[in-house]
């Protein structure tokens, strides 16, 4: 029997935070133990927090105090989960590494150090690896793993089989994003009522390089070389859904490739979470739907066990010979956030990182 | 000096009707002088109409009594405005041509009839010529001319100037349209409240058969011959804007091809409508715009003079050598409908179909 | 130990009809055994029905197969829940109770039956004794029991303690109501985008004259006789929010009144149900919130155990001396509808009118 | 004939700075000269402002260059409308006054100075000559006028007749008002998808002190004294509507009252704009609708002409002998803030006070 962990919680109130505290406070072994806000400091989770998702506030959480983001505070902690944003996420984050903590980042800032893995669990479970190397060269006892941006989750899962089994060209990506992705305050309400918004280059610039990067890391075998360039796009958007990334995309492939056979290989994924069985791994990370009205953001996004852990892919078809057409949709805060962190800790624990 | 024209409206009260009042309310040449509709028959227009669009209902059109759908009744109409629903459209039209109406049809109900223009005026206006082998081969007296869907031209105006100078080769394309484009009641406010709805393979499908009637009637010259095949997809959506298709295109291409030049060409496009400076011919049929988060469904749909006859391109970018990305956005009741209608209407009166 | 009954939920795909099979799946004496639906017979329940509620399809119900709505069939049956639309209710509910069932509805039709109860279970348990009158006059082994609109008891259920407790002259009420009150595909999304949609003047009366039965029913002790006349207006209203009725209510009173007593009568509501523990029945009908920007429809409507059970009141304040202000949130489908038909189907099961 | 004003617009690139822009750019008299903004200084108008309204920037503004709130830039400038908001408004719009500049102002800084007009141009014409008093008290040779918060005004403008020709007794006012009101970029998006946000006791607060002030100064005759006390009560919201405050009222009597006369005496409401014709003055002030499901905001905002100056009134019903209910529409950029502004302006012309 796994003892116990307690994890810290940073950003607790914020909404990648609530999930984190809704899905630990089921958790088997690792438990909602710290929770660390700015504004409340002092007052009971449950007064401060804006519970903009699904059921009520876990009574394991309810009444905890919410705390100072304070490293000499959290003595008995086993691992932090940091939701920070951008800017404020990386000295922090380095300042509990390096006093011994394992951090798992959903920030940005650290995404692309070369020591630091990148890690969808499913994908490119390889990476933890980079730790030894990170820990060595920085001289920290704990460490930092990240994990990518929810929107370019949404497209790398399901791109990730289909690279790894295909000889993939490009992938052409248009996202339509809700609106928790953006935190709160986020995004303007004015900017949303009979309106699209466009993201802009730079958030499509930085969708397709996670997504390049995930890929380049995606193996059949550990020891495999990374396979081939893909030429990729994305044009994000974002409109009045309060969760769940919608992704439509085109794939391209360097030769004839059938669109039933691409819809085998993303029902049949499967990556080490499932064979290793972690508590938060969906037994499908990808669920294929038929009918031509799905996914739907309202009604599919909460799909997998844990609820919200599957990607759903539909509308996989052919567009040519060499073209696919499917369509995705990821729970932003869960799988593309929260889900995300808690599966990469398991796999850390799983993999003796986190004792 | 030309003389006046009087304009019947079938379907009046509807989301398409509303924009021909409104619109030919203002008309130097072509006057609403006959207001068809169903329930509300012998009530003023004012008083039954659902004024879902700009401004006000005009004095020109607010007291006029609404009346059936009679052709005995429009002695001293000139010509027809037909954005009947599919199904209902057919026969009408087909009864008012028969009778000696030049009939303007926004319904899919004849768009692939052999002998029928499918009209976009500044892209294949060498199809009116079909009106004559339309009528001998029929015996009519009058004719139908239709306009195709909304989303389709929301495409196919950009890719027309596209697929005339470039090599192009396809286009993988993502919509997210308005409610207004499936008429009142229709979309259900539960399928758009926190949720996207996409419209299914029909849609897509008839989507990419009208882009590809218009392309494949795109000319450099009026001689000249159909252009290259080209492969197209089209996965669409509807969400909780009013008016307004966002339309995102990846355009492939069979050689190198510049980002920097089809923007050229799109902001130089011309057609025939803006030679003969037809009274509803925008100035430029494409407004490009370089801004990032631009264009915007609330902000750009009223874009051009008359309003909504521009189609707005945006966010022009090279994805490699041979992919450009571009993003459309038409004002779908007006330019896709009855501002189009309106703009055949005065090709035609140009060209002597209606006198 | 109670045996389990087996329920049918006609309707069973509708919005009323997926909170009966989701609460009925975990009720512990009540088992969802017979899905009724119209054009989805002969699939499985979880292929054809939109649930529009919170997690997914239950597996207690997911593979039922929907069937007719076809007494023949119900041999097994011990009660029927009936949330059939207005007029298709009618005859349907008799034909049933006629033949020896139990029929708890949602619906309109036999509201005003005078034999035929209008069962708030915490408000006027004692008017389950109609239906020995009912039986015996219709010389039915069956009987109706209907449970009121959900808009009346989001006011009602508030008012009556007020009513009981205080000398109470009137209320002015004006709702904002979310869509699923008005089922699928019910409000055309082009009514609620941008937009405010009044219910009118029917939908305003029936409100008033439900809530003025039900406050006619409402009293300290069984025997006590109806109390004082009230002054009701009620002003509806639908705008984009997907569960829950929001109401602000103006109370006035024959003499002066404290809103801190008023407060206290509110929290400290309990009835029959409360007192009888039944499973359904929530520990607190009424949860007054203090916090000025409470409720709110997304984060409050949930309220209580089972979920959705309870009205959450906020707001309550002193307007002058004899005026007080309350708001009050009821989560429409579950409280307003199935939720309260089960509630009232455990009263009867107590009271023995179900075996 | 009038020599032409010229104007400064203060947060020209604000929610009501653009109705100015709109607005002024079509006016008789009153020139929009002199733009001034905060971030965008030095930009032209078009390129930066938001253009959150109907049409599309006019040209009489499109090209003008943003400049800085500075009194030494304006020498040619004749008087400011100051829409900015609270804290930043007050020193601001002194500083002007005391170099000789007549305010008007939309913020609440100045409203309750004892010697500064809270102005509703139909309302409280006569408190203008506080002008006069603020001027020699404060040795200003400019001045402070300002006009009240859009909320109050929806509901007081009716309010005001029915003071001023009935017993009043008192007022309870719910509040369902649109984002615009607060700014950009003002209300987070999460607030809203899905919800009813309460603005809260202290916006309800001030709401009711607005409102008392406005109506404690409406007289039938100049001269005459104040009327009654009345008993106020506000309950504000916002939802996803973009423009357009909507207002349920119940208004109480000290003796029997009649609705249809109340609805008469709101249909001839007539004020000193009117009678003087002022160009912004619509012909009613007051529009009476009879249909049960209007106003509605979609539709009727912007009523009147100029469009969005008449405050829509119906649902004007009895609810008892001493009870009426009614509901209002204004919309609140135009009518709540910069049109009643201009007005304002106008009617400081004709009374000289600006020159």
């Amino acid at each position: 029997m796994r003892r116990t962990l307690k994890a810290a919680i940073l950003g607790a109130t914020g909404l990648v935070g609530i999930e984190y505290a809704r899905m630990l406070s089921q958790h088997p072994y690792i438990k909602p133990a710290y929770l660390a806000g700015k504004g409340s400091v002092g007052k009971p989770y449950e007064e401060v927090v804006r519970w903009q998702t699904a059921g009520q506030v876990p009574k394991e959480v309810a009444s905890m105090e919410v705390k100072p983001t304070d490293p000499k505070l959290m003595d008995d902690v086993d691992l932090i989960f940091s939701p920070l944003p951008q800017g404020a996420a990386g000295p922090v984050e380095e300042e509990f590494a390096k006093l011994g903590f394992p951090v798992i980042s959903n920030s940005p800032d650290h995404r692309f150090d070369p020591d630091v893995p990148l890690l969808v669990p499913e994908i490119n479970p390889h990476t933890v690896k980079l730790i030894d190397e990170q820990k060595k060269r920085r001289d920290w006892k704990g460490f930092i793993v990240t994990t990518p941006l929810c929107t370019a989750q949404g497209a790398a899962i399901p791109l990730a089989p289909i690279y790894m089994n295909f000889k993939m060209n490009g992938a052409f990506i248009t996202t339509i994003q809700s609106l928790s992705g953006a935190g709160y305050p986020g995004i303007p309400s004015l900017d949303v009522v009979d309106n699209i918004l466009p993201l802009g280059d730079a958030y499509d610039a930085k969708t397709i390089k996670e997504i390049t990067r995930i890929l380049s890391e995606a193996r059949r075998a550990v020891n495999d070389p990374p396979m081939q360039e893909v030429s990729l796009a994305a044009t994000t958007h974002r409109i009045a859904t309060i969760h769940g990334h919608y992704e439509v995309t085109y794939v391209t492939f360097k030769e004839d490739t059938d669109a039933g056979k691409v819809r085998e290989v993303l029902e049949n994924f499967r990556g080490e979470p499932q064979e290793l069985k972690l508590p938060t791994a969906p037994e499908k990370p990808i669920i294929v739907v038929d009918q031509d009205n799905r996914p739907q953001v309202y009604f599919d996004r909460w799909s997998g066990n844990p609820p919200g852990m599957s990607v759903v892919v539909g509308r996989v078809k052919q567009v040519n010979a060499r073209t696919i057409r499917m369509v995705s949709l990821i729970h932003n805060t869960v799988r593309g956030a929260a889900g995300g962190g808690i599966l990469a800790a398991e796999l850390l624990v799983e993999k003796g990182y986190i004792e």
